[in-house]
């Protein structure tokens, strides 16, 4: 890391900089500018040091050169990561989709929603059993009733099942019935359940916090990993911007920037990153002309009548244009929509 | 609510959208004017249904009338809520003051934070046990060991003691050591853990998410206040903006805001609302002149040695000419710093 | 305009407000329910007024029903506006791109690069003769020396010229040369200088604010049309949120949104809303297939010794694969790219 | 300037920049780590050319040592600017309070704001004549005949002047009539209109744009005072975040921030900083007990009756306690209200 030092410090403090640096296990190098000098710690600075280093009144301060990940970073592992489960493909030119409604609502709403998600060509089932609401008055999912029925769902089309697991409490409980972990965007920061999840061995689909920095999203993905779980996906769903005309502000530039730091897939989540039906199917386009390795798009066979989510819910005849205008992209840029 | 359609409704549509206000409970008025037609919907719209309304197509948007929380609102209970644990006092004019160190790093640390805040006038003691840390390579916490360190330094000093629990699976065992739980930002919207404390018979300090809103920070203590628990404080820590010459940006109109919308209290974290030391003691004065029922101020004996948030922590010093500034502030304006 | 009064108003007080929606040449329809009592004000509320009525201390919140444009929306003129000037086409299934250096440096430079843009497809030249830049300190452009280059690029090579206009003082002299006025995003509420251009009728590209809400971008195009030139082209060139690994966050979903309350055509610039020229190729791709009617792109010679912009400039062989992947979308989803 | 090269770059590259980095005029000195070789470029870096150096394929990132700002930088000049005009003092202890209505409406209305705030203890005079207005249709305030009412409520009453410019072509007409002329948030990037006022010799009052980092709003400053006008005080008038219960997020921390990077005066405006009349007390109180400089307050005989911003204005008596308030704060903590 970089430690600028305020204006005219003295030699002494200079020093005790060089030996604090040294003390970390650090190599200091000092280089006096005309208006500033700096001293460069050379080595591994991930263990930690700098808030201590700005807390000196002479340091004004201190940049990292280092990204702080390291399991998810290209660096340790180039070759892109390729999440496979049943016929979903994410990673490495493959553009897996995933749909279904927000919330598992009845036998009948999941069999119809998977059986028409399957016909126009998803590979991925979602649909929420255990749902985090911002109102403890909102409907909270079917819990194990729900996850059941996804079984069934899948038992039936033979798609892949994503379900969001809420605590580590619960993660044995999902994992019996569940292809795919999601991890909300709340919790994407709830240290205990990224080390639950990635005690399993089941593909963790993990969902952007809504004012996460990349940095800080990659530092959740290392805590799965670092766990021992080599498969998760990171699933940009919008951010919290002054925006208000949608619910969310989807920025698909995300795609790129992921793919030169991550050997890590990258979802879109057009649904919440708009919250509006209507702008759905070119954002599903957009992803995918943006190198996207999968979406998960929110399909309800009668969004007029859904539990939640029902103004971003597409139809299923929607979601079926919606497919064939991605693979028309997908084709024409040599991208694989399995 | 209030259901604004597009243009040009038939005169079906209308009849669907009031049968569908009806049937939701709600009583529908309809009003045409010149360039819209909107349906007022009267009633608890509380239950949900809006999005739902939404989804219809000939809908344009739907206003909520009505705040979403109820037991934090204080239209429910108009007097202030006062929390009070040992010499601590938050709310109704007292300003309680809750100080020390982010982690708890040692005995030696925490008992001369302890004496020095107390000596200053604290009567609040910080400190983490178990620690949400970005990175899983950094310092995690001391865990119950910590919780035990808390515990005596409060018998020593009588100062009430204020740590966080990061998953409900701890709850009962934090429970135990502290005298106030507190709920991280990042786990604002972690559902199981706030019905958990929900539980518990004792205070909450709740944290404002990063990118919360107002409605959402409300909701999550209503979230608590739905289990039982009457006392939770609200505490306001900086929002994640554009900004990043601070750590986060504080916004001190958070104070009167919640004064008229809620009984609950409101604490001010300066510390992790700036993330620089030097910026903490006018943002404390500010805030009690703003009004604030309580203030959580990192104070460590040793920032540059400190293990986490060396950079925004106080040294003893610092804190007591703050302590003193604070108070002639709340003096001038007729508040009790207890 | 939906006014919602506090909790328990008196008759006195609904009667006043009724009073004051109608002094507003509204009609006021008073709506009793369970806990609020609501008044719709009908009739055209865009001259004003709300604000007046929010400072009465017996009203909660106001809440607007209409849209505050009025010629920019797609209800006064539902077909597509679609600009040609020269060969470059925006609007009604075209989408024109622009492409060109940030500044104009030299009759060489911009010669080079006029060819180049041109060669691979481009119908459109970009390049800044009066630059607004943060720093006093930095190059503020060729002034009229660089328009008369651009016009000496453009009658040779057919391309229509893009360029800045600053100040109301210098519109006649920029319209002289160029085929189309670019008002950047600092100017975006510079009202005086968006009634100068509305006087003139050329073309202008208007950008968005780093921080303009929609309603306020639309506005800001109504000051021009309002002035009675019809042809502007809306171009979202990025916000100004937390996230801090781009310049500015590029929100696609723009595209689709302004496409259902606007008949102006809407122009994507993914130099300026990545500000990393490897970032910029998969966003011209998802612009494109977000249905975006235009692309604006900086294209330089030689970035490397750009006197501004480097950073997000491509080569003009990096332009010219963009091109062949934008036209490849383009095909596949029925775009025309002039 | 610091420069992170991409990993195992080659001898010849590190070459490159080092020769590309001389050529700016700037001393290179490289340092290879064990994950990255970084090249600390010494010197006067703000001339440019980071850019050009982003541009190489070989970066990873460059990053400033020094404040892009001179002479509004603390280092330039130590002591505090202090802007005395008439009885109105901002800056070095002082705190001038500045009040008055949005709008200049009509003379009964500009003469009873002015005596009353003056009697509340004001010493500047707020009032719009020339009105940036977000739409069209909206009151543009009275032009040359409101200067001249502002005029004459200074002879009356003594109070020193301060009124909003908007174009460079109105600076003179403008500076004829008031003491202090202001740039308003959308302007604070007008380059032609900072160079305008930096040629007047009258203090201006520039307002930070509502998504300025501190740089950009310390180099509009720079603007103007490289023009050779040094009386510039800086205000804070709130940012826009995805906070939308208030009309812009007001932080205070920019004070102290300020206050140690720069000698000009920091004045706090809480009535756009919050929109809503009843949080402007409170954030006045907290302003000053910040350190602020200066107050810049809304304040109109008749809110419920004004032309503009009428929700956010106060009445003479709100403000008459304000004042109290505000004067008791300063008293406790040693600062000077003219």
């Amino acid at each position: 890391m970089i430690v600028v030092m305020k204006p005219h410090p003295t030699p002494e403090m200079i020093q005790t900089m060089v030996e604090r640096v040294e003390k970390m296990g650090l190599k200091a190098h000092v280089i006096e500018g005309t208006e500033r000098t700096v001293i460069a710690a050379v080595g591994d600075e991930r263990d930690g040091g700098r808030e201590a280093l700005e807390s000196y009144e002479e340091v004004e301060k201190v940049m990292p050169i280092l990204a702080p990940y390291k399991i998810a970073s290209s660096e340790t592992k180039p070759e892109p990561t390729v999440i496979r489960v049943r016929d979903l493909v994410m990673g490495g030119g493959n553009v897996g989709v995933i749909a279904g409604p927000c919330s598992v609502e009845s036998e009948e709403q999941i069999m119809e929603s998977a059986r028409k998600v399957k016909a126009a060509g998803a590979t991925g089932l979602r649909g929420g059993a255990f749902k985090p609401r911002t109102s403890p008055y909102a409907f909270q999912g079917m819990k194990e009733d729900g996850l059941k029925l996804l079984a069934a769902a899948r038992d039936e089309t033979g798609l892949a099942v994503v379900t969001e697991v809420m605590t580590p409490h619960h993660v044995e409980l999902v994992a019996k019935y569940t292809d795919v972990l999601q991890i909300g965007a709340r919790n994407m920061q709830n240290y205990h359940l990224l080390q639950a999840v990635g005690e399993i061995r089941k593909p963790v689909l993990l969902k952007r916090g809504a004012s996460a920095t990349m940095d800080e999203f990659l530092l959740a993905a290392e805590y799965i990993l670092d766990q021992g779980n080599q498969e998760v996906a990171l699933c940009e769903r919008g951010i919290r911007s002054f925006e208000a005309h949608t619910r969310f502000t989807l920025p698909l530039a995300t795609v790129p920037y992921l793919r030169q730091r991550t050997h890590l897939p990258v979802v879109i989540d057009p649904s919440h990153g708009t919250g509006i039906a209507s702008l759905v199917p070119p954002m599903c386009t957009a992803a995918v002309a943006a190198g996207a390795d999968g979406l998960i798009i929110e399909v309800h066979p009668d969004p007029k009548n859904a539990m939640s989510d029902g103004a971003q819910s597409l139809t299923p005849e929607a979601f079926e244009k919606v497919m064939l205008r991605c693979r028309k992209v997908a084709d024409a840029l040599d991208y694989k929509m399995s």
